[in-house]
């Protein structure tokens, strides 16, 4: 029998309204934000249309899945399971991570009530509650809008699982084609949402406030309005992040400890009590929280590159600022299109070479990443050419073209740079198997310095990065009224802009990676014939490497994204503070201990993510452990598991572990910045405690990136040096060197899905919470 | 037979010279040392009386030591065999170290005699060829005694060990004296040199320059000279630290593996061909490293507190600057007493108690340590106010005062915090051995999540530290010429002496714990009685915890000289720019970039040294197999095994190994501060190189810290996880939670005695580095 699923409340609201009384809202709703955007400017409505059309795609994306076969009953029910497992742990979730946000947006509101307004606010007839009821709203879009792209992430992946396996029965390329068009699916929601959600608000508020009427506020400040938006965003992102981390990790671990270690089973065998835990963490652990992670990535970058861009178009006084300031929007909605474009060019039918073996699934993704960059960098071009050209500096916009392609070459190299270090094919994966050969300690020894040593090339690629695009646009002809250069820091953004040119499609190499993963277990546990299992083995392996390199994708724009966020802050606090904010100096002792305390605060989150793994494999080692004993007919197929339980186990331990991290990551920022803006006013020091935020958000950012490389590559290294065993190297399954080599795949689960894509999202969260919380630390 | 010991040329020229001659050389020498001292000030007539005495007290512990009975001659055979490895190593490895400090020396004489001098120095006709030959001089000397610290160390260590072993057959209370006066003797050694080559230096320069005679170089300006040695010191400590390290690690891994996992023979078991290998990885890693690089911390400390005591004195234009800048000397002058007080009050015989399990060695250890801390703050007390006080602000020496208290307050938490996090009578510890009951991977995760947590607390403390301190001084009444608080930076530097103020006992407890390591080894192998293994077992297990306690106190004092260092910096790149350098701004895209670099720099010094031993180790192991295969009377005690093959294996290898690391340490400060000098040069930006480089030095310090924290705290703790679960806790020795147990303890090898101490080092080198370096970056 089929069990219910779960709709959200809003979802279902929406479906119990007549459908004609709908549709005539929705055209209502559409129309609206239409005329917004049109009153504001057509560079918006330009905007919505590329979104319209983009949502009408993934629609058709969403019902060509749909309409695939579900295959056998056996695999439905196993896939119900997973379904039923998902959706209630994403319901649990999210109403915590809902009431914890609607308390969050209490406190900002009683901050912003009796904050102080900028002079331009103020002249512009900005009140105190209306930019406090402003901010809190735009959380609260932000964080919905989060919500929405991690729920329809593991809508999609839990529907998709099955589809791909049933259709894994009779062909690669069709199963690698659902996979790929289900990703494709979530991935255009989660970017055209944030472009959207940021486009919408944008023209409500230059509606609302009359923007550039006379006496009211000016364009180039509305950005900073924004701001409520990103936090939001990566608020939730963070929670779903560290929950869905947790429970996948826990699962794996716990399942592999005694299923594999202990009893020796294969991976996904239906006698372990924790596989359905196992494949339920893959779509509430990768799916969601990578679909709410990228969706924060692109909101954040949008905002702090619009703040930004207004910024300079103020400073250089350029005539139309508009261009400068809605730059970020249609870079992203483009994305949307050529990113369209490469899912479209992965086809499920092919004249020759459709069996495994003959045919390579990362050479068809592949191509398709090409097709999507040759479009971006073609797009991105004419980008710049239509809104940052200029008469004041005529050059500028080749100047901010080359800045995109920096970009775009960058996220090209740190694909590479990952791949080096965890495909089995180079040097570093293979020295890392032959240290198994002496042992667990030197396997893992070697994995540590592996992971340490990852962090050193894309460290300077992306400090090449930042300092050419900086120069870049330092050297793009837009002088201040001074005259000085005053372009640089927007360089940087269009960079960040332009590594993200292409995140939709990365985006669906990522979701691919859990939904083939998902269909593996689901032909595994129904029990099919080799020839199947062969094909989700061949797309569960490319599914690993597209998920590392997506993941030194996210650091990298993550990098790039908080240097953004770190200017727009100085940005903000400058503008609150009506006097000119302009150096982090690390020379006054706070401001160093600003950037220890930054520094420690990435190192005690990194240790209560992998601790909140590892108690809570624990627990479900012993769970697993106590069924085996206690049901002795588990292990002869006799007696079903209890996968329920491990379910439940998983569930409500990683729900609990997931709030000491979290409350960690929002309090400490706001704790240190009001303790030192204290100590700031007894010692007579002006902006103290904005100036040591400043500085914990750097130094916080540091040693993020770094951890999370160090975090990422140990981890995919020491998985596919696992791999590489078992195609037979040195002495191949069940060997020492193998068991070994299991050791440090499941040391580096934690480190790679838990606490890596934490920090990720934790070092964007840090600075857009500075960014919301600015007028506390004045 | 006994084999001929090595002893270094300079030792052998000077016993080769017929006594009288020598002792009329030595009378003339310490005359001319006394007579130039008391040419430039009554304070170093004081200096060199308490060096004097100390000098004597610590021929006199030898003396003591030396005459006690070796034992059997079994145990003065495998004492040999250690002694001459350690030697050996010691030869080539000091070779090598000489060969590129004298390299190093002509690149630096190069590098001044192309540079440009400060106006101070043009006016006191200090011309560059003089300062060059200063510095390098200065460098050489460093170097040299570093050097001789580190030979002291060995020396003692591997004459003691065997005394230690004999007197353990008798008495443990006689045994626990042994180990600490020859610890004491080193440490006194160590500290004394560190302070007599300081002020024999600044003496020299004093009189041969004519200081504060019309003129000439102000007083307050030569400190600046001296940072050749402290550069000298942490060169040669850079590189015996991680030849040492790599060696000891690399045995003990080795031996372990094979030995202990392979094999399930006992640790220091004679049937292992590397057990002799890690022994005298224990004297050449623990001993002479530790002395080194204790060496260098107080080098280093006392030239930036006189740097800054002098750019204080002078910006406040205190009348006679003299006891600020010499201050440092005399408290370390005092350590010497206060510690040889503490040393002494550890007696032999006592009444009761002296049966192990009534009597605690810790407790002992303890009391000594309670001792010198009381003298310590009472003559730290009477140095500020013989010293600091002046009429300008009378109550400013009170202030220091506290600023020492809180040094030394701080120095004590410290060693607190890593008792609670490496012992395991505390929570942490059970916690991660319970963790090993579910494997090899849980228990590395829970390590990794325990060294990742264990940073916060001293992070915290140290930033209360450098505030409070900061603030002491600050608000001590000392103001400059505009009449603004500048007593601040060095309230900081008082701290930190504060903190090494009992720098000398520490050393001692430390030095103890190889010592005692090395007898515990020679009685196994010597096959004495249960009773005698017993009474080395105790003095072994509190070795480790003042080993582990010590490494706490090293990072902290480290982590507050590199601030001092970083201080000392900026005053020199102002003095030579000739322009005020008061800002290290990290909104800037360059100096940001170079603060990434830094904290990268520690990631990928830490991956090369852990990898180092990692690689070494493989060799040790695949040689013991191999004899173990070839020669299979050795697991019967019928064949002796080559243990001279796995000495010279690790002893080569190390010596191939600390290479790339220590390479990496010295030539990257170099090459990112030239590299951005050049950018700055064509970018316009004044100073960038210089500024870039301080950028990097702090995230270089910052986030060394964290690391070595991880590093130390990670080690100790499953080393002390696995100890526990051997006193048959959760199922003791054999048991599979034990078999994880020792995975950790050897994952934690490399970490708290290769990467951890290396790091202290490092980031000590750095800072002196870029002091010498400070003219290339302009």
């Amino acid at each position: 029998m089929r069990s219910k699923t779960y709709t959200p409340m809003i979802f279902r609201i929406f479906t119990g309204i007549n459908a004609r009384v709908l549709f005539f809202l929705l055209l209502l709703g559409v129309g609206a934000i239409y005329y917004i955007g049109a009153s504001t400017s057509p560079i918006l409505v330009f905007v919505f249309s590329l979104c319209t059309i983009s949502f009408f795609f993934s629609i058709y994306l969403t019902k060509w899945v749909l309409a695939k076969d579900e295959g056998p009953p056996e695999m439905v029910e196993i896939s119900d399971a997973i379904r039923d497992g998902a959706e209630g742990f994403f319901r649990t979730q999210y109403g915590a991570i809902s009431k914890m946000a609607i308390l969050l947006s209490l406190v900002i509101l009683s901050i912003y009530l009796f904050r102080s307004t900028t002079p331009q606010q103020e002249s512009s007839g900005l009140g105190r509650s209306a930019s406090a009821f402003i901010t809190v709203g735009s959380f609260l879009l932000g964080a919905f809008c989060s919500g929405i792209a991690g729920y329809v992430g593991m809508w999609v992946s839990v529907r998709a699982n099955v589809r791909v396996s049933s259709a894994a029965r009779r062909s690669a390329r069709e199963a690698l084609q659902i996979a790929v068009r289900a990703g494709g699916f979530s991935a255009i929601i989660v970017v055209g949402m944030a472009v959207i959600g940021v486009a919408i608000l944008y023209a409500t508020f230059y509606v609302w406030l009359g923007v550039d009427s006379p006496g009211s506020m000016k364009v180039t400040d509305l950005p900073l309005l924004l701001v409520g938006y990103g936090f939001g965003a990566s608020f939730v992102a963070l929670f779903a992040q560290l929950g869905g981390g947790i429970y996948t990790k826990a699962a794996d671990v716990g399942a592999d400890l005694v299923g594999k270690v202990e009893h020796g089973i294969p991976e996904d065998d239906p006698r372990n009590p924790a596989v359905i835990a196992d494949l339920v963490g893959d779509n509430v652990g990768d799916c969601a929280a990578r679909g709410a992670d990228l969706f924060e990535s692109i909101a954040a970058e949008i905002i702090s590159a619009m703040i930004l861009g207004g910024t300079m178009a103020r400073r250089c006084k350029v005539e139309d600022p508009t261009g400068f300031i809605l730059f970020p929007l249609v870079i992203h909605s483009f994305d949307l299109v050529v990113s369209s474009l490469g899912i479209l060019s992965i086809r499920g039918t092919r004249e020759s070479g459709t069996k495994i073996g003959v045919w390579d699934p990362m050479a068809v993704l592949q191509k398709g990443y090409s097709i999507t960059i040759l479009f971006a960098v073609l797009t991105f071009g004419l980008s710049t050419r239509w809104l940052l050209y200029t008469e004041q500096a005529p050059s500028a916009w080749l100047n901010f073209a080359l800045c995109g392609l920096v970009g775009i070459i960058t996220a090209y190299i740190f694909v590479w740079i990952t791949k080096y270090y965890t495909d089995y094919k180079h040097e570093p994966v293979r020295v890392l198997a032959l240290s198994s050969a002496t042992g667990h300690a030197t396997n893992i020894i070697a994995g540590v310095s592996l992971g340490l040593e990852s962090t050193a090339l894309p460290v300077i690629v992306i400090s090449v990065a930042i300092l050419s695009a900086f120069w870049l646009g330092h050297s793009s002809g837009l002088l201040d009224e001074s005259g000085n250069p005053a372009g640089g820091l927007f360089g940087t953004a269009v960079a960040t802009m332009g590594m993200l040119s292409t995140a939709a499609y990365i985006l669906t190499m990522d979701m691919f990676g859990p939904i083939a993963d998902n269909a593996g277990g689901i032909v595994e546990m129904s029990e099919q014939p080799e020839s199947v299992r062969e094909i989700t083995d061949v797309l569960d392996a490319v599914g690993n490497t597209t998920k590392a390199t997506t993941k030194g994708f996210a650091i990298g724009s993550a990098a790039l994204a908080s240097f953004l966020l770190f200017s727009a802050y100085m940005d903000e606090v400058a503008s609150f503070a009506h006097i000119p904010f302009k150096q982090v100096d690390i020379a006054i002792p706070e401001v160093f201990v600003g950037g220890l305390l930054g520094s420690m605060l990435i190192f005690l989150f990194s240790a209560w993510s992998c601790s909140a793994v590892g108690r809570t494999a624990q627990e479900v080692v012993n769970e697993v452990r106590r069924q085996f004993i206690e049901r002795p007919g588990i292990m002869e197929y006799k007696e079903k598991p209890d996968y329920g339980r491990c379910v439940a186990i998983v569930a409500s331990a990683s729900l609990r572990e997931m709030i000491k991290p979290g409350a960690l990551a929002i309090i400490s920022p706001i704790v240190i910045g009001l303790l030192f803006r204290l100590l700031g006013h007894f010692t007579d020091h002006p902006l103290l405690g904005a100036k040591v935020v400043a500085s914990m958000l750097m130094f916080a950012t540091v040693t993020g990136i770094l951890m999370a490389l160090f975090f990422n590559t140990a981890g995919g290294a020491w998985d596919n040096a696992k791999k590489y065993i078992e195609t037979g190297a040195l002495g191949g399954k069940g060997s020492d060197c193998h068991k070994a080599a299991v050791t440090g795949d499941t040391v580096g689960d934690p480190f790679k899905d838990t606490a890596g894509p934490s920090i990720h999202v934790l070092i964007k969260m840090l600075a857009t919470i500075t960014l919301v919380m600015a007028p506390v630390f004045l």
